[in-house]
């Protein structure tokens, strides 16, 4: 089957199943995340408390765990969840937001790859090369060192950790270390606007907790929010700009059809 | 006077004395609960840490209390906060939001009911079930129960702790225990807006700080947000979706007028 | 050089060197900041751990302290990071949200103004007159003293702290102590919007992060909003309202232009 109906179908399956997806994230982009997971027709919940988290990822179908504003005590409760999830066999996805900026985060980051089973990783060249270990000089949240470079280090650690890894950027890399695609989706505004990256690893949270299929799930969540940016950019008028596209995003994302990933769909194997 | 009138009048009022709201709240939806109040009229401040809560409340014309992402250090400034305001007799609303979903936050709803007394309590069905000590089996913040048993358990609960109860959904029952009101204002879009509960309860908080007839305000903030979802919704065109819905919400609710509630408003007797 | 034409130049400018501005703010407008900084031009990052803010701080143009949901921990973080980016020589800009409401934020901002030297402070007349020591009755991020009283106040604190104030409202007063100006730029809809304040000093910190002009990125960011802010009210439809103008915003601010500056610009010296 094409891989557009492929993803098509999971849209709508996503729509029947209404997963709920356990987000342990940060306060700047969290209200995003969860209207984004909404959009695509799943159910989100935040909870970040040490005393419930293991038992709130019990009832979910993903948990995905956001760096942004990460604190000591919130790594703690993100090994806790984490494990939990591993033991009740959910996929864990990680957003490592900010990874190579600061030591903290680099030894959170490789603390949670250490102990924690994750389905997907999904960051941005710097965090994604952080996350492998590679000293990197990121500012914040910017991806500054090459797509090329990117690509073999993300299918290294794909393979070293069993894990999916998506690379996002202008161009995106999904890799399971053994089958890489290649998605050009997509528009410059995308990152103007802040936690169009975390919205992504949500997506990604999503059709993870419906498919078994992992390299599939990243590819869809990213390849969805490609082309929802397209089409909202399609959309702005001549006053319009950075505002007016964030909430066209989330409009497209909730109307989006097969026939949409079939004409706006640019996926390639590598 | 006729019911739509009161409420109109109510609209009227909160922008001649501009009520200060005092929220404990989550960190997903705080934005979207400080505009509705800002929409509506009132002046909203969001203020948690434990040195402060019991003097910001003393300031304020009521306080909402919102679990959405419940901690344990918020938990006791809640019960600070609360136990300063019910001092004051300064009404405080509690939105249960995600109770029935973790053993903490039921241990945590209980121990709330325990030690305020509530004015108002509004949730969907799972939570106020939850809240009456009811075991239910919630997915976050859905609600999964049916509307009939969940009115029935509301109106007790309302005598047992002499708080007006509202129990939103695709209909919404609003009680004191004594008289209830039904409201089919909304529309199914705005299960699909992260925070439109939590929203809900600021509404209501806001009514609350101006009126003592609690039964009312709690009634004029539901009627309100329905009203506005369905005029936001009237207003969308043929490529806008939930994006542009939630900020239409927020368009509605600051130039609604007694003419709207009266056209609009579908509130009986129970 | 005309100063909407310096003004024009930082524009650009922040476009070409995107600067990294580091927040440590509430969870409230977190977004809405991020948003704002990307729409002008620069890079946000909130971070606030203490175990990652000094190194944070080192890799920023500017620090930006907003006390918004203050907490006991983050004062301690707001210390440590400003004192890092005093000994870096990277500006520090106080947003004071809220202080003159509770002593806690009085003596907080006491505590920060005494071990922070601060490039730009940014407030309403109550937050600036509380921060200056005076006896204030404020409603939360309300503010209800007179403008007079507090261009008084404004100008001793900066001869005294050695800082530019800027005092926001109605008319707006940026100065250094010696230096003044008056902004009329602005429409009353910007305080019905949450944040727009918390907004402003984002964008102050932007222009503060490219220029060593202090007065001038203080001006620059207050004027940006206040045109931005009427550009966004005269695009309105009839049935848009708060919401809509909020995204406007944002389009707006992505969208400025030296033509904009010296059209819309309402400066004046004092």
């Amino acid at each position: 089957m094409d891989i557009y109906q492929k993803i098509g179908n999971l849209y709508t399956e996503v729509r029947e199943h209404n997963p709920l997806i356990h987000h342990i994230t940060n306060y700047v982009t969290a209200n995003e995340c969860a209207n984004i997971v909404l959009a695509l027709g799943g159910s989100p919940v935040m909870a970040d408390d040490i005393h419930e988290v293991a038992e709130m990822v019990s009832i979910s179908s993903a948990l995905v765990l956001n760096l942004g504003t990460l604190n000591y005590a919130n790594l703690e409760t993100m090994l806790l969840a984490g494990a939990k999830a591993n033991h009740l066999n959910i996929p864990v996805i990680l957003d490592p937001v900010g990874v190579g900026s600061t030591s903290f985060r680099n030894k959170a980051a490789q603390t949670l790859v250490k102990n924690i089973q994750f389905a997907i990783i999904r960051g941005n060249t710097s965090e994604i090369m952080a996350v492998a270990g590679i000293e990197v000089h990121t500012r914040g949240v910017d991806s500054t060192r090459e797509f090329a470079e990117g690509k073999r280090v993300a299918i290294n650690l794909a393979k070293r950790l069993k894990s999916v890894v998506a690379v996002t950027g202008a161009k995106d890399l999904i890799t399971d270390g053994e089958h890489s695609l290649i998605c050009e989706n997509g528009h410059p505004l995308l990152s103007r606007v802040t936690g169009t990256g975390c919205m992504v690893s949500s997506l990604v949270g999503v059709y993870a907790g419906i498919s078994t299929d992992k390299l599939l799930a990243a590819t869809a969540g990213i390849v969805s929010m490609g082309i929802a940016g397209e089409k909202a950019f399609q959309q702005l008028q001549s006053t319009d700009h950075l505002g007016t596209f964030r909430i066209k995003l989330f409009d497209q994302i909730g109307s989006l059809s097969t026939e949409d990933f079939i004409k706006w769909g640019r996926l390639n194997e590598l």
